[in-house]
């Protein structure tokens, strides 16, 4: 039996802004046993690059990582917002270590081939490194992890925070029993989207198909349960999405496994 | 008999720069044994706030750190600077991992008390974790430490590179026998400042009372070798003051020993 593992995506919106970070963090404080928290930032990217005067570009979502980009991001995700919740858990008796994937060669990329768009430095992960996160974790050191990598030639690579929190995820599985959490703005996936009431609080591949079918599993959602799906198929015990101040309360959200 | 551990402070002005920084990783990539870097950033720092809109004061050489202040020198010192050494040092096989005080809680500091002026978010140094710091360097990781730490309460603080590098070797010198680079502008210290040919290859106390007396050493280079000699008699077995593209070479430079 494998010791337990939780790995919390938390989105920019929550880790920006004072009073909704240090609620996540005292959440994030009372769950038991080993953890890894990963961080997005793109608001204040977004905010410190205009201030710069330098153009956030997006394409369906993902950020054009020209040069001047690189550097922003390079700054407010392994900086300022990945420095603050360092400090911030530090201060509540965890000892935070705050890494990219360069840190440790913890997470490798390639360059994202120029197709249809060329979204710059922008890295799709190669591998996670299971062994040193394994290590860390061993030790009660608690990762917190930027959304960025490395090509290994020496370039940091700006990389989606929900890949690196399953890649992690999975890399952890081959060591762990892991839960991986994604934090959202709603209670879970809802039966009505605009009933709060409505969560599904539980979603396996046969109610899957069946959601999908009547449309109650619809548009944005479906490439969201089908990342959760690919990654319980990975090894990871279950993916739970939930709001923010839910995620130490295990009944809470919506329970994505096998 | 310790083993040998080396810890290099390299100024901004070298990591700023694309050509010096590689340069500089190059010869850092040939030191031996095990190693420490610790890192400055302020010319970056002043330029992004620049950009930003945000006045750099400096006290005496010392950057006065208010709110805004300190979000810059998170950002560059911990992201932008920090993150871009480790991505170039994992390119040289050295596995780097970027940290500030607050990581692992390496460097606890207190936040400067309000005397003639008020620096802000300015850290003078508490403690520095030698266990941790050895249980890192003995799993051959490469600590790449921005000048930042932490006051335990959540606060990043920004604190001179110098000092970090002083601190750093001190606690590490409980587990090995140290070596303290401080990296220069010149040759090492000089007999004459306008001959780089007069380097002073070796000063020890009694050659450094003499130097005073003379006049040969004096102004600004009193209060480096005065925290070179504090460091050496706090069981750091040597500093060296070399030039930047010196640091492999140990024959170079002005060593300060007892």
């Amino acid at each position: 039996m494998k010791e337990k593992l939780t790995v919390i995506k938390v989105g920019g919106k929550i880790v920006e802004d004072n009073a909704s970070l240090n609620a996540l963090l005292d959440d994030f404080a009372k769950i038991k046993g080993k953890k890894v928290l990963v961080h997005g930032g793109g608001r204040s990217a977004t905010k410190i690059a205009e201030r710069l005067g330098i153009e956030t570009k997006m394409v369906e979502g993902r950020r054009i990582t020209d040069d001047a980009m690189l550097e922003v991001v390079t700054m407010v995700y392994g900086g300022l917002v990945n420095k603050n919740i360092v400090a911030g858990l530090q201060a509540r008796g965890i000892n935070a270590l705050g890494v990219t994937g360069a840190d440790l060669n913890l997470i490798l990329s390639d360059k994202r081939i120029v197709a249809a768009t060329d979204y710059g430095w922008v890295g799709d992960v190669k591998t996670a490194n299971d062994s040193e996160l394994a290590n860390l974790v061993g030790r009660d050191i608690v990762p917190v992890f930027a959304p960025l990598t490395h090509d290994g030639k020496g370039h940091i690579l700006n990389t989606n925070a929900d890949t690196i929190a399953a890649e992690t995820a999975k890399a952890a599985a081959k060591h762990f029993d892991v839960t991986l959490i994604y934090c959202f703005e709603k209670e879970g996936v809802l039966a009505d989207e605009n009933n709060d009431n409505s969560i599904i609080p539980s979603i396996n591949e046969e109610k899957y198909s069946e959601l999908k079918a009547t449309g109650i599993v619809a548009g944005g959602m479906i490439p969201k349960l089908d990342n959760a799906f690919s990654t319980v198929k990975a090894g990871v015990c279950l993916v739970r999405i939930t709001k923010a101040t839910n995620i130490a309360d295990s009944s809470k959200g919506t329970v994505i496994s096998l």
